[in-house]
């Protein structure tokens, strides 16, 4: 669509939400045209609260997580498992897994997974930097929970080979129905895993 | 959803794209994650370019359209016929009617649709600008091209009300199956209406 924009201004604003994934043109046009009757104030804090995170956000120097701080307020808080890391892909994995409230250790966020499709090779990732940790001793277990795809499963490999000669535990996060899932929808790889993978009934899941 | 963010320069930019309509915060998260991978400067020029707009945007006081001038370039454009105006509810509808190439005359951009469920009453709109606007004489010709809406045809109406003592001409876009619709599938009333309101067949559409 090769859109005349009555301003030349709003042309720029269009152009530059129509660049973010997953919104076309017509839907930048109509989330411009909304800042656009908002006041000054609001289109002001919302630019530039982008300008802000973009200067002054950091990365956890320990696990790369998104961060205020040097250190993030995970890997800086003593209550938590020192001994334990999980490795995740990015950081909404890291929210999704803290909402669990099931997890009290560490995380290492790689920043993707080894994909050659997207020419991101694992020095694209931060692996290097998750054996310099392993190596410092204080880990004994590494969990990994990338998600259950090809790319996901590749990146497992390749992390296995590089930490498999260190004495550390080694897991990876149980693949199987999914809560609410019917049996009869689930695709067969994963029923036959978890037939595979079943574990004791003690009277409660 | 009770997200705990990592850092609050993320969660404070998530909030604010969380206010746009149509945009839930997980939404919101994976675009500030993506501005976040994009380097100072392309971050930058998307905050800046909303900031830029809200401050010098105009709007055409002729027509109430967006401006980067006083006049918007349709009103000041020698070439259109300035004796047809056509009310259009908004913004996106002037870029809808001129990316047709039909229409050469000017517009009148009303803001919206009278529409007493959302507040919006005849005083809310560019009703009595339009008026004005007639009684200067130039125009002979008033093209009403709102929604065929409840909302749009009670503006026609209050609009028709307020014009029908002026000499002008008065008309409504065409209403009748849309091009490549199944008649089966149309709705009655536009089927209906499409019978009624049937043209002369000379060979060609």
């Amino acid at each position: 669509m090769n859109q005349q924009y009555p301003s030349v201004l709003l042309e720029k604003a269009v152009n530059e939400f129509a660049k973010l994934p997953g919104i076309g043109p017509k839907t930048a046009l109509r989330l411009v045209l909304h800042l656009l009757r908002q006041d000054v104030q609001a289109v002001e804090s919302f630019g530039q609260s982008l300008i802000t995170l973009k200067h002054d956000v950091k990365f956890c120097s320990e696990c790369h997580n998104i961060s205020d701080a040097d250190i993030c307020e995970i890997c800086s808080d003593v209550r938590r498992d020192r001994s334990t890391v999980c490795v995740v892909e990015n950081i909404q994995d890291v929210m999704a897994i803290e909402n669990t409230r099931q997890y009290k250790g560490l995380y290492h966020v790689l920043g993707g997974v080894i994909s050659p499709m997207d020419g991101i090779s694992p020095s694209d990732l931060q692996i290097s930097s998750l054996v310099e940790r392993v190596k410092q001793g204080e880990i004994n277990e590494v969990i990994l929970a990338l998600s259950p795809t090809m790319e996901g499963d590749t990146t497992n490999f390749y992390i296995y080979r590089k930490l498999e000669d260190m004495r550390i535990r080694m897991t990876v996060i149980a693949r199987g129905v999914a809560q609410n899932d019917e049996l009869q929808y689930t695709d067969e790889v994963t029923l036959g895993r978890s037939i595979v993978n079943r574990v004791m009934f003690t009277g409660k899941i």
